[in-house]
């Protein structure tokens, strides 16, 4: 495989697209789109998202330091992009696109009805990095869609119909995995 | 959709899987798996990867500060599994998975050529979390296979097969997007 060489870009594909919902101290909540995720720990549950300073999220998340990520599902991915692509400055977008709140448990935050989970989290830093500043933050209570919850408590992520962020376009999750962690290693019985 | 609760757990899914190279000052090279990453920065371009301290690629990226970030293809998925259960104090995992590894150009590292894309990343900074600690990375330099470059210049990333990882299962990337960016405000002809 002869490869071709560019400068360094933002080419770590596919990532998660998850709709941030956050609150300022007036009470006023917005909703935006991010995709600059990540998981950053196991013990403490930690996850990162980058934030543009000019967004208006940014402003909200700065003075709650509370935010929660509410993970969409395939029928959503044209709300998705339009938070993404509108301000919350010009525009109410979760009134715009029907979203449905409900409060959050350990943060003053709420979370999107509409999306199958949602993770409220607590920031504990922000670095400044450049065009993005980075928000670290520890998960303190998930919400799951009872349908996805089998009989025996498992949660059933493979009935959410997730979506992924790749190089510019939303792409579904298929519902077939190809081997779960640790499927290299298992002997045959 | 009623919501059950719990609490705060890794949930964020799905999330890409990689396979990350790095080599100590000894010349010994490493591979293993991680899917706690994500995208941290546009400008400059920046990744984040979370890593046990009892790793070996742990010591090895802490010692050279230079890792890179290896996308897998479809097919690759048993050999990234082993690469995430495998500890590479006990075998040597890239002589055992047959990869092929060439030189980094920017950094001293090499990266995998059996992957479609390879990210040569510049560590930043550390951050001690809890069980796993961020390193924040700036990516110096992109290697793309020559295939999935069309004559225009433009990069197809579904045709690279690549993976994702979902509560502890793998799974594929389907080759058909539902949108692009921008799709949901984009006026019709």
């Amino acid at each position: 495989m002869k490869k071709i060489q560019f400068k360094g870009g933002t080419m770590l594909n596919p990532v998660p697209v998850v709709l941030v919902t956050s609150k300022n101290s007036k009470g006023d909540t917005n909703v935006f789109t991010v995709a600059w995720a990540g998981t950053a720990c196991t013990k403490p549950p930690m996850l990162t998202i980058s934030v543009r300073p000019e967004r208006l999220s940014y402003e909200y998340i700065k003075e709650s330091m509370e935010f929660v990520v509410n993970l969409p599902s395939e029928q959503l991915t044209k709300k998705v992009d339009y938070c993404g692509v509108k301000s919350g400055r010009i525009t109410d977008k979760i009134k715009d696109m029907g979203f449905t709140l409900s409060p959050g448990i350990e943060i003053d935050c709420p979370i999107i009805q509409d999306c199958p989970i949602s993770l409220e989290c607590k920031v504990r830093s922000i670095t400044p990095l450049g065009s993005h500043d980075l928000f670290l933050a520890e998960i303190v209570k998930v919400h799951v869609d009872e349908s996805l919850i089998d009989k025996s408590g498992k949660i059933h992520f493979e009935n959410a119909k997730l979506i992924n962020y790749c190089h510019g376009e939303y792409y579904p999750m298929t519902t077939q995995p190809i081997g779960k962690f640790g499927f290299s290693v298992q002997k045959r019985k």
